[in-house]
């Protein structure tokens, strides 16, 4: 539990941008008396302590009280408690990018009064002070981790509030419910309390919402951390040409991926709004060559932790003996035959059937004019997603933890229904609605154990 | 001369953070309705209209006009033309951090109204509107690839105005020289006006100053660009060891170095504030394995593009033939030979004479604890900085292209002065001395033709 060490109030400072090359960085503050402090080591500190909240002031940051020792020259957003992101005094530094400036400026802060801040202590602070609930936290973490704009887009919905009110009224169901038996309990209308005497319509509401957040993960999820795909075939097959050609139509995303050594290539791009990473792999055929057989022993790795495999026929040779003997090897890996090289005048019809069920769906595509592309990234995001309609406004879960405990409340409501059916005492239905109010009071953070706020704020990067 | 197509007050918009993970991000606007435009794509519209300049607006960006289409929960910096980087309306939408989501935010802007700002486009319109002169722009790239607090500090002297007013001054100097002559010629006290009727004495001052410019370069350059630094010497003589003593002792400076596949180890640090790129390199020795081979090669050649090369010798052998096999290999490139292990009781002393003139210096070191690690940084230093002072205050150049026009001018005074000395006409001294304006004038910009400004600008980042 070491991050809820935090001390609320103490000044904290931070780089909130990234560690390279760059025009202009941020580096963060807040905490009581911040405002103070920054004043110290700023050349206009007079018109720095009469700034009022919301504003910006222009000036040195400098060291020693002395003028002529300039770190940079920055602009510093000024924020009063509580209208500020921690609900604190706070003041962001705009100075120039770079690490070695920026890396100064914190260098300054940390030697005139501030600490380091830990990660997410920032966010953590917005929570404890109400600015915040746990669904909007993990939100930002969300946004600033999204690989393609749907990603971002659902995270921001949850940034905006959507989950939280949605939570906010399943609870409202449950407490409804919750009067209605205890004006029962209270004043029976029989001797016996029994389970069958309340009206259960919005229990049945809240049970079939809260299943519906909890079949939401699996989609969420996926836009969170996408998916593999691994593009496999036979040499000559035109795998580098489908890998180039699903770039250009999915447009490549920006990423760091070091792959200078590798025997493969890959990429995320975004297939419909899902990140896919997707692999570029060595030609698949038998060899004895020592290198290229360790080249397709990888090959078969990689399409072993794949979520969907791509395998690519060339239509001019249809599928050979040796394609069906690959085919047969995968497991379990939905496969999407791509019939490649369907421009082409020599080239065969697609196959009707797949008699062996050796793939899951066939898709016509040239690789060469882009023909099928289009096609084919929507059946992988068919088979990704199950086929579930992913409407943005729509709630749905941001984290492994909130699926954790939805599900828990979800369980104890379908158990109070169970109790209703079976007769039980009203007591039990109670008890698991309370319960079932606790579960989804973690989801927000209203009822939360400070084990999970730890976990939770210990996964975001500093300076948030 | 690309970049001048750049339109002043044309709204442009750019990332001016480091595209990679962080909390947060900038993406900068600047332009003729900058804050008209962003009000179209924010929730709070009304806010930002009414917002006065240096302030900061609360609220979401939006697409469409629809407060459901959520790009990102930001806060706007807002100021008002000429109170502003550029002297035009900004508007600094400071998001989330993350590729993604700043990405996203600068698609809304382009798609809005806004045009991709071109590199360097933002400090142009600083230069053209007056808010900063060449010498300070020029400053500002320097800051943020700065990679050490000296060369910080340095570039910080310069945005602050220290070459400005150097600069200035000397042209003062020159100035008045010029007054004087053109009584002189106004009212000739002969008939001649031959050269040795002015007084000297304030372009001997200006001589010397805009020499101590020149002579400034060179190690103003070191600051910026860094050294290479190679630590070589046979298999065990210690170079891993003293390789991580210096990054210990004179810290490891962050950086990008990608260097998984090499078969040397390399980082940046900093030597008393010298930016140096240090190598270890494979050990030294004669060998017929082809692979070992070949990393002696390579270490040869990296040596041989190295400003120091430090050559390691196990003090308790001391100078072997093969050390001096390899020693005599060098070329015109100082050698540092660092005399190490000498805390061991074996240690033999380190040579006296240099009898064959095969190193520079000779330090005594012992990486394994430390000593001498500080004397031999001191002596690198002195050896890449010529041994010249480098005060921090004090003016010195900041470009290649400064240097020229000031070279320029120097060799223009130093004309002038000539032409007194052989008494030449006084027409052919003015000449000079009008022409040494102009290239002082070009330092800073008040007389600079178009390609060089296009030249400087271009190679800013983006954002800046």
């Amino acid at each position: 539990m070491t991050n809820l060490k935090y001390v609320p109030e103490e000044p904290i400072a931070a780089i909130a941008t990234a560690l390279a090359p760059g025009a202009l960085g941020i580096v963060r503050t807040s905490g009581k008396g911040c405002i103070d402090l920054v004043s110290k080591v700023f050349s206009r500190s007079k018109a720095l302590l009469e700034a009022k909240g919301n504003t910006l002031v222009y000036g040195w940051l400098i060291e020693d009280g002395n003028k002529e020792n300039r770190i940079d020259e920055v602009m510093l957003g000024v924020y009063k408690a509580p209208k500020s992101f921690t609900g604190e005094d706070m003041v962001e530094v705009y100075c120039h990018g770079g690490p070695s400036v920026v890396t100064a400026v914190l260098n300054l802060l940390l030697t005139n009064g501030f600490r380091q801040a830990e990660r997410g202590e920032y966010t953590f602070r917005a929570y404890i002070n109400g600015k915040t609930d746990l669904t909007k936290a993990e939100a930002v973490k969300e946004i600033i981790d999204s690989k393609t704009d749907a990603s971002r887009g659902r995270a921001a919905g949850r940034l905006a509030g959507n989950l939280y009110k949605e939570i906010d009224s399943v609870k409202q169901l449950i407490i409804d419910t919750l009067a209605s038996i205890e004006v029962e309990i209270e004043y029976p209308e029989d001797e016996e309390t029994i389970a069958d005497s309340f009206d259960n319509q919005k229990l049945l509401e809240a049970q079939e919402r809260l299943q519906s957040l909890v079949n939401s993960w699996k989609s969420e999820k996926l836009y969170q951390d996408g998916a593999r795909v691994v593009l496999c075939g036979k040499t000559n097959a035109g795998k580098s040409s489908l890998f180039n050609a699903l770039l250009k139509e999915e447009r490549a995303i920006v990423s760091n991926i070091a792959g200078t050594t590798r025997d493969w290539l890959e990429s995320w791009a975004s297939f419909e709004g899902v990140p896919v990473r997707l692999f570029d792999t060595a030609g698949l055929r038998e060899t004895s060559d020592v290198i290229e057989k360790e080249g397709v022993e990888r090959t078969k790795d990689l399409s072993k932790e794949a979520n969907v495999v791509l395998y690519l026929v060339d239509s001019n040779d249809g599928i050979t003996l040796e394609d069906e003997s690959f085919l047969k090897e995968e497991h379990n890996i939905p496969v999407v035959l791509v019939w490649n090289k369907c421009d082409m005048e020599g080239s065969k019809k697609s196959p009707a059937f797949d008699t062996q069920k050796l793939w899951t769906e066939c898709v016509s595509v040239s690789a060469k004019n882009g023909a099928g592309v289009g096609q084919l990234t929507s059946c992988v995001k068919k088979i990704l997603t199950g086929g579930s309609g992913t409407d943005r406004e729509q709630a749905g879960l941001g984290s492994a933890r909130q699926k954790a405990s939805v599900a828990e409340a979800l369980e104890r409501v379908a158990h109070a229904l169970e109790a209703q059916a079976e007769k039980y005492s009203l007591d039990a239905v109670v008890q698991d609605l309370e319960d079932s109010l606790d579960s989804l009071g973690e989801v927000t953070g209203s009822v939360t154990p400070e084990d999970v706020l730890d976990s939770i704020f210990s996964h975001f990067c500093v300076g948030k």
